[in-house]
């Protein structure tokens, strides 16, 4: 499972640092790391999406200068910035085209906007890709020759990485991993993409919320009747809060979830063929440090066990993600790190 | 959707030759390509499964010697084989592990047997990966980028190829196309891998006649009926002939199994995101020349472009192979190919 290392550690003591930007529709996350993937100094400003792209990037310089100014350092020690962003968006031309969660910065050349501002190169990335290069780089998966991260949110997102290499398809479209087809009726959900049976429409946080109140508009009994008779909103958090006082019904959707993400991991693995398939984003109904985390952990690989072909599966690790938020800033200024490191070895590097 | 050429015509001259080798349970077909893919001889032997591989490997050094003299060329003007077998197999190892269609070949090491009886390198490649690769380099997508090839026969396999990369897996078991999952429903069909939903259980051929002879069996009215009656087998050959003379239910099974593969092939597609996709195998209902053929690629590209995320489905091409049975040795040549090149940038190559 073990990968070789690009660099040597007597490599690294001349090898400049890397900014790493994650930018969302609420926050820019921003980070300056060394070339083992160390943090130096981080900061979150908020993306003001209202004042329009050209005062955002302003707004990312100044982030960057602060983050140096942060860990005392100055542009002059920086390789490289990486730029990871919603899509939709054209990674060849450094463009945004329609990101659903940045209105009004359609169609903006943000790479070279960027690159100009903060005087540095820029390589750009789509958010889902940096948050799996992140956790391949720094994370989870920091052991693993390869790798599928799912993010689970409001949709199903994903990456793919193999041997260190950032699979992102021929319109930067490759790793939609909530578009996997699970279910061919032609009664199948509806994806917000518009799709029939899409993994995205079965464990997306939107899919859950509506499973769960269909069961509840069917008559089933639940807790969840009083929660929301009381004022709570429906959500997969208080689903989980449910689940975890033994509400069966909560527990149910949370399992069937699972189930679902099993066929679409089946699919992946059966393609893929990876090391291990990485669980991340806010619906993990409590991850890691949650004993109902564990159980909705230990369901996804039951159903891949079962299902999935025993050769992709007897080595494979399924695992939830442990670098967070933090995961597409750090996954960004890594990939700036291998463009950084390509070029270093097709020109003679000068050391200083 | 052109990409760049690893030598240019300069090299070429230069360049020995490539033995591209595919194994199958009835013949063994041998090829000699020069550096460009052009075959300069090629021939089959019957495998005789029965007599071991111990022979079958003496029957494929003799094999080669033949296919050299039939272009008055030497080994000492072979860089390297290409040898392409039937899985399970474990490439770093280069051993036959439990090939369905070899009984008796079981834990073999086939590729250093190979190397010691024909005195030359050898890289080992599976079947359907290396005809996907033949299909890449001198097929229907010599001009793609990256390319998914479905292999439809009594099951349904295949090969990813990432701008010259071909996707093999941690376990040599990625691109198994035919096992990703198209229904999650607890009574969906079983695969003949024992997992449920998989694409195979619904558009192998093994599947096509099964659903036909449910059909049949509950009573649908169809010519079949007359045909089986008269002592013939079904067969997808058999429910092809019938589609072609206006046979209902006979289409009705064609539609449907190229709406099953459209399932399939959008799962793919979201996932690699490729230049294009390529169907072949034994079971394409007459394939490009036939107006069924045509017509059963049609309804395959229609799922796909309705279904589709548009952003993958935009560009992409959905084509029948070229290369029929030779795809197999073309492809184990051209992986030899890639190998060598490897090699020859990684050490001065002497100009001969």
């Amino acid at each position: 499972m073990n990968r070789p290392r690009l660099l040597t550690s007597a490599d690294q003591a001349v090898l400049p640092l890397l900014i790493g930007i994650d930018l969302g529709g609420t926050n820019i996350k921003i980070g300056l790391l060394d070339e083992q993937g160390t943090v130096l100094a981080d900061l979150a400003v908020p993306t003001e999406v209202s004042e329009g792209p050209a005062k955002g990037v302003r707004r990312m310089a100044a982030g960057i200068d602060l983050v140096l100014a942060q860990a005392k350092c100055s542009r002059r020690d920086v390789a490289r910035i990486g730029l990871a962003t919603p899509g939709s968006m054209d990674i060849p031309a450094g463009q945004l085209l329609h990101p659903h969660n940045l209105p009004g910065w359609f169609n903006f050349p943000i790479r070279d906007a960027l690159s100009k501002a903060a005087q540095l190169p820029v390589t750009f990335a789509n958010d889902a890709s940096a948050a799996a290069y992140g956790e391949f780089w720094q994370g989870t998966g920091r052991q693993y020759h390869s790798m599928i991260l799912l993010t689970l949110g409001t949709g199903v997102g994903g990456g793919i990485i193999i041997g260190d290499v950032n699979i992102v398809g021929e319109q930067g479209a490759a790793a939609e991993c909530g578009h996997v087809v699970i279910d061919t009726r032609d009664d199948a959900r509806v994806c917000p993409c518009g799709g029939l049976g899409h993994l995205e429409a079965y464990a997306g946080a939107t899919a859950v919320v509506t499973r769960t109140q269909e069961a509840l508009d069917a008559g089933r009994r639940s807790s969840l009747t009083d929660q929301l008779a009381g004022g709570e909103t429906l959500t997969p958090r208080l689903i989980a809060q449910e689940a975890e006082v033994g509400d069966e019904l909560s527990w149910e959707i949370i399992e069937t979830t699972a189930r679902y993400l099993g066929a679409g991991i089946i699919t992946l693995i059966h393609v893929i063929n990876p090391s291990g398939v990485v669980l991340g984003g806010a619906m993990t109904f409590g991850g890691a440090g949650s004993t109902l985390g564990q159980k909705f952990l230990a369901c996804v690989i039951d159903e891949v066990q079962t299902r999935g072909l025993k050769v992709t599966t007897r080595d494979l690790r399924i695992e939830f993600a442990s670098l967070g938020g933090d995961a597409g800033y750090i996954g960004a200024a890594g990939l700036a790190r291998l463009d950084y490191l390509k070029q270093s070895f097709q020109t003679p590097r000068v050391e200083q």
